[in-house]
């Protein structure tokens, strides 16, 4: 006879709380780290629960990290490279410029020596850390005027977070910090010429469409950008064997069905963003052959500075040639045939 | 205080048996069945277990899917396509010839309306189905000798599953079905002239390479195969809800670590098969032009004749064209730019 599933009392009533990077708004990331909770919850009795938290709600945007370390709250939902100012090694993590795509990112993280280098790094601030998704890769932002080759973009101010404003400040950008929940004025009254924000699923919602009418593509920046769950060593490890596994397999499905989300809202998204007369723009090849060798030489800069940022680089560069070489064989080749006879009509 | 887990006696015992259509040798595939088994019986206390077999163990190979459905056994690890026969719907769950990449596919079928129509289709054989795995994108196989265009073909016999194998027999091709302990030695004697297994991994441990030196690729036939776990339905139904989270759980970490894992080991494997000589090449143009003609025209006759492959491919087909036309934007433009500079040696 099959009865209802109970736990016992000798499970203990754990509650985690966690801040997420992003708005409830965004429903795709941040949703995600709500499902994930209910998982966690339903394969637990209800005894493990972790409070999903809005940006600023626990602690001030920029403090999350240190309210994990701190123990005063448990775990963050982030992209780790917004805390590239501690130290440029939590950049990787996340996505470098010219970087890996979402799968390899996958590949590396999951399976090519990437889990351990991150955590490895991680342990210095109490930390462990895993995937819970990406985002796929992102469009390169929207741009008041059209960009017909790299001199046209010194002088602008573009809202870009990350390393990809470090490398377009090294060719005359000036990069602009605005959170996102600032940056839609900033773009419409001109204080800033272009943005970037993801993919056009939410950068519609964002509504940039209404004011800067060129959307380039791509987002060079972050091909494949991983979204982590960074917790709190401690509490993870006090945890129960039976909350480890459900953490950990909650965390496996939450990163298989955020990219799947995601490309499904950006496939709709795109369409609905044409036809309300948005005008689609590659990157000049002259913006993309500098920035490509800028972002290779600052790696090599920063990599003579920070050890740390070193020991994740020079494997994760190594993984990272190697692998584009094999998806050029099978996976770009069915992509390269397949995408031209879809375009003709075929 | 924190106490070991333990569930109660409430929760019942149950033993399900799952039949692989993979060989254990094959641990990437097999492997990822065996883990999702120990994942949910940690989350269930060791209360749900699925025993894992070999093909041809609890039931014949082709036989797998009738013990399924009539209780003898609960589960199963297999490519659908496999049982097109019985109908080619069987065929669309897994992957179309010039279908969908790994992600496309985990797209559509996680987030795109994919998993309702399968299960609609399934219900029909009281089976429910999840995705647990990808190979991405696999090898167009090992040949004999060189194929310089498309005539070259005509009265080749290949060993090739599916319906890659009814495109080809429509342009010469004498297709082959042999089971995969038999391969290397019909591909060593001249029995037959080529043969397809998968990616680099799987085929360096046939060791085709050593009777056969010219690989070609992409393999057109699989962009990007989904495995996928078939399961009794009302096995399924009659579990407690906890035991059904698990598995669901699981299968999403299974799908997210497998593809990862194949990509890690092809990366390894197609570098060893190149320094034992191995002679890649890109199958010729026209023999890709034929063949993408001759699958969409297989697959306009199948929708005339067979109304549940109807239901499932109209559907597919649309979001089919729609993805390849947003993975044309920021993912397929950030790889062509980033894979030819890589290329060049920056």
């Amino acid at each position: 006879a099959l009865a209802a599933p109970a736990v016992t009392s000798s499970l203990p009533d754990i509650v985690w709380r966690l801040q997420s990077s992003f708005p409830a708004s965004l429903e795709t990331i941040h949703g995600s780290a709500e499902a994930m909770a209910r998982t966690i919850a339903a394969l637990t009795g209800g005894r493990f629960r972790i409070e999903i938290e809005t940006p600023g709600h626990l602690a001030p945007g920029a403090e999350t990290l240190d309210a994990v370390r701190n123990g005063a709250i448990q775990a963050h939902q982030t992209c780790s490279y917004y805390y590239m100012d501690l130290d440029p090694a939590f950049a990787i993590g996340t996505a470098l410029p010219f970087g890996m795509n979402a799968r390899m990112q996958d590949a590396w993280i999951t399976d090519g020596g990437g889990q351990h280098l991150l955590d490895t790094f991680y342990a210095n601030y109490d930390l462990v850390s895993f995937v819970v998704g990406n985002t796929g890769a992102q469009m390169g932002g929207w741009f008041r005027r059209e960009i017909r080759s790299l001199p046209e973009i010194a002088g602008m101010k573009m809202r870009i977070a990350g390393v990809g404003g470090t490398v377009l400040a090294r060719l005359g950008v000036e990069p602009q910090q605005i959170a996102p929940e600032g940056i839609y004025a900033a773009l419409a009254d001109g204080t800033i010429d272009a943005a970037e924000w993801g993919g056009p699923y939410e950068d519609e919602k964002f509504g940039f469409y209404k004011v800067a009418p060129y959307y380039y593509y791509p987002g060079w920046w972050e091909g494949g950008p991983s979204v982590h769950l960074l917790v709190n060593r401690p509490a993870f490890e006090a945890l129960p064997e039976l909350y480890k596994v459900a953490l950990r397999t909650a965390a496996g499905q939450a990163s298989h069905e955020m990219l799947a989300r995601y490309d499904v809202r950006n496939n709709t998204a795109i369409r609905s963003l044409i036809d309300k007369g948005v005008q689609l723009r590659p990157f000049p090849t002259d913006l993309l052959e500098a920035t490509y060798k800028a972002s290779f030489e600052l790696y090599a800069e920063l990599a003579a500075e920070h050890p740390r940022f070193k020991a994740i680089y020079e494997p994760w560069k190594l993984f990272r040639d190697q692998i584009y070489q094999s998806f050029r064989v099978a996976e770009f080749s069915f992509e390269s045939f397949g995408f031209a006879q879809q375009a003709k009509g075929l």
